[in-house]
């Protein structure tokens, strides 16, 4: 059975993660060199911010499909969750409401999750600092959500601009979040490792005063252009 | 004389504070906590954060309406100030100005108050940090303010979203603002206790890997509902 | 030759910066202080923020007209920065790419930059950190950027709502940005100290619990603006 | 039994509306005049806006509190209606889904009320406007709700940053929304009037070519506050 | 060879189509009542916006994904354009620019283009309305576009929050934007028709007077759910 | 004496405004036209948005900084406004209130201006449109203002993120608003015209079915930027 974006009513325990190598390996690099490693695409809206200085994960996704102030999938959700996973909430309308504390991220952790990713709000941040369990969310709110209405678990979901099919690797540092397709993500970490490899030689060239006019020959190019120097 | 909600022009002297014990008593407690406490409500605006990590604060409301750009009634709502005292400013639009430095603070510290909460702008934030005077804003601004128009001191008022009658109970937190009525204080606070004392015992079961499914016996009205799940 | 507002494709080489030694007196005080001995004149809109606690800088501006998703003239200003600037960066429209990493900050910082201040988004906002190199943003963004269209170096721009000339002193704290004409440096400088030396005589007020109300002889014009104090 | 702000699961029956003949007199002055005479308060947020030009009512509230993503409470509040009523509907928390459409228009304009406020979405737009029932909103939204959690009918509300309590006098038109509480509502009307009556021959002088500045007598005060005029 | 969402650099030449039937049938149906026979998915978010009063349109989506500050892809998708269908443009991140006015509306309109749907901004809007040519779009802004960076023509994209591949079913009216996946497109143009015949008579039914709270049997489930009456 | 961007407390009474005949030319065309023929600069943020349908402009700008919450220096300009001018005004910091309504309309009317643009609030907005006195705006708000601060009349300042001096040419249509400076008005009405007049040839090619892909010669440049087509 295929399942359609944004199906409701509906929980996929089996889900292609990607590679675990892959994934190791993506762990190693930041948001902004993964998104330049896919061509500059993949990343969610810059509103999701870390709840606390310093979080940051990079795990395989488990989608979920919230309703408006309605947290139940949450805990459906946690059933799915394995060692590795991040945990990646999406809701059927713009919502602020405090989906996720303390307790859930007790039960999250104890399933072996990374961190949360949430296009809605979360509460009990100073305990979820305490804990060491990150969020990227779009709120803090401190208003609780009810258990009534039926949601969906690992179907694929728009989050924050970006679609995140299950099994996907998602990274979240200081800079943002960044979605990897399952399909490429060996490929994706590849790409990033041999661009992170340049940077340093960059970098010691910028530090010892070369200017990135020359260092890129954008010279001509930038004269080609009609740029004027004026005194 | 009764006072109207935003009435300009008026100080009310005596105002009848919440009790000191329930005040005592909901200071030991989280915002997220009371405000579920309370049935859910009373909670302002999430764009209500504090303007250092860790500001944190909860005491009996004293009210203040201000006018944009103009924070005259700063400076008589300081002599209102008793200690304990939470001061709480609203505006009569939406104003982002710095109506608040750390010489208003230092006035305030004086006068006992446990720290400001303001639905506009406050400047000085590293000063106001460095002195443990705790500010929840909706902006940060170097703009200054004037001293030409009136508004009023301990009416009724509404604060991002919530309505604050003096007296009241406000408590700030990481996770946002809550306002509890004086008229319920005791009984939230009383509820508040009855709430946490579940809350080491789901937080043990959680960590030892029992899901909110089991615990809260989710099963059955999810299947009930129409949940389903495939392979 | 005269430059016109936002004219695309030009660099100035030769600009008038600040006198250092009003630059340096600037330093010493803060944006709030700044921008009251200037006449209330002067800021950036709130919502340019430190990309990190405790960011700061006081200098000359370079400035910068970027292109939406574009940062070619980063590069090209690299070039015309001297020790003791600060670069200033605006858009031709509104745009929260991350026009700034780690690579451009070391070559800023090799040149001597103070740091950035720039109305869209920047990215590596961690080893900015690290390194030291202070930046105000409106957004934090992964999101790379291309080098294809000309914008201009040291033209006049409007940066987050304020005019900011070549040359002029920007100075940057926990409070927002304030820019500071290159003509008025000195007197503003010269302001900022005269206020400053009276600020802590009323500190010392204040704390002895003096009400501003008798500071400020308060009470006989709010009493004839009507003010009525009920019990 | 008193009723508190946001108390939720509550229906009250019986509520004193304000006169009909102030109601009636307050309909025909316009939002900006009705504000003025109430001393410059009682205004809802700018956001509120008509969903069609023309949109325009005034009316005795009955006040809806939701929760998110769910309109039940707009069923039970019909039954409450009576001819001459305004539905006001606040959320517990932002929230944009559309909670009303032409059905419940249908429904309400059959009891006889004059419109809807509501600090939320609605939908069906056209057909509101072909059936003439006016109504003010903070977002157009096709999203459908659920009737799931209980909110509250007749109790005092927070709609966009203004208090209702039933029975007051909602007043909308194209310049906004404006809330006249029940004890004051004749008493505005007069003042509405009374300030009415000035503007006609004020408006006739200012068509002749007088200034402001003349009629109001302002280039004495212009000039005590240090207004230069250069050439 | 298939496409991943935001691919970048490609152009689909032959992509499939919804049925015409299954598209004229929804045609005949509201955005409302089709994201309800979908179960409530497939909206975009509420920024989205007609630039005219009475814009409408229904059509089979040809995608574009843009640069910021760039229309060059609005000529590559001109060749892509076939009777009956939508342009569906997505940008690589928010920008508000005015990408698309009367010149290629006349080119898309000779192609047989229904309109425009916009993640972006539009300009030209007077000349559009004129020509009958609707948009929906989140910004209007004069702002020009160069033609310097490639984008791509069918590929999956993100717009406004909500997914579309390349000859989904897009219907916008004065509620807002649905998009209905090729795949169920007859299916859901049924499901709105039947769901359209009940309205009728419900509409009959509360214009006669009958309650919600009667007509759908929500008293018994108010009082469990312990909804309390009192005068 | 040369006055600065934002001084406060001063009127200049003799401005140079441009050309009429210049003027006369810039109003025959549109807002994306003129800023094309500047260059692509020159405009106003997009939430600049007239307040009826249909209001356009084109005049000389007296400008006008106000402070917040407070018209009074309307009142000053209103004396310096000659026919053909249009009013632009400008606040210290973001504020929303109605700042003007249709008693100064009348006194501006009456002394030939053109209209107004305001990055702030209006209000009479109905009465605006019966009086055919077009205003831009950000907001429109009944919040009435004081007369009590200074601010300035005919100064340099920055509205809605442009900088307009006093005499610059200010045209305002659907696409919102643009500011050329009186020492280019000329020169950028003839640009314009030089503009407008390869309009009507591309539009009759486009309508004939001609692409931009090769009325622009655009394949070649695609190809080598390496679009690919796919089937």
């Amino acid at each position: 059975m295929s399942l359609n974006l944004n199906q409701l009513g509906v929980v996929k325990r089996n889900i292609v993660r990607a590679d675990k190598a892959a994934v190791e390996k993506l762990s190693r690099f930041g948001v902004a060199t993964i998104h330049e490693a896919m061509g500059r695409v993949g990343l969610m809206k810059p509103y999701m911010r870390p709840i606390y200085t310093g979080a940051k994960m990079c795990g395989t996704a488990v989608t979920i499909l919230l309703q408006p102030g309605d947290n139940w999938m949450m805990h459906v959700a946690a059933e799915q969750l394995q060692p590795g996973d991040v945990a990646v909430a999406a809701c059927t309308t713009d919502n602020f409401d405090g989906f996720f504390g303390d307790l859930l991220a007790t039960s999250f952790q104890a399933r072996g999750a990374m961190g949360l990713i949430i296009d809605a709000g979360v509460r009990d941040i100073d305990e979820l600092e305490k804990m060491g369990f990150p969020v990227f969310s779009r709120a803090i709110h401190a208003k609780g959500t009810i258990k009534a209405t039926l949601g969906s678990v690992n179907i694929p979901v728009v989050c924050a601009g970006a679609l995140v099919n299950p099994g996907d690797v998602v990274i979240a540092d200081a800079d943002g979040v960044v979605v990897v397709p399952v399909a490429i993500a060996q490929q994706v970490a590849d790409a990033a490792e041999a661009r992170e490899s340049f940077e340093g030689e960059k970098r010691a060239k910028f530090a010892a005063g070369v200017l990135g006019l020359d260092m890129y020959k954008m010279r001509e190019p930038l004269e080609k252009a009609g740029l004027k120097y004026i005194d």
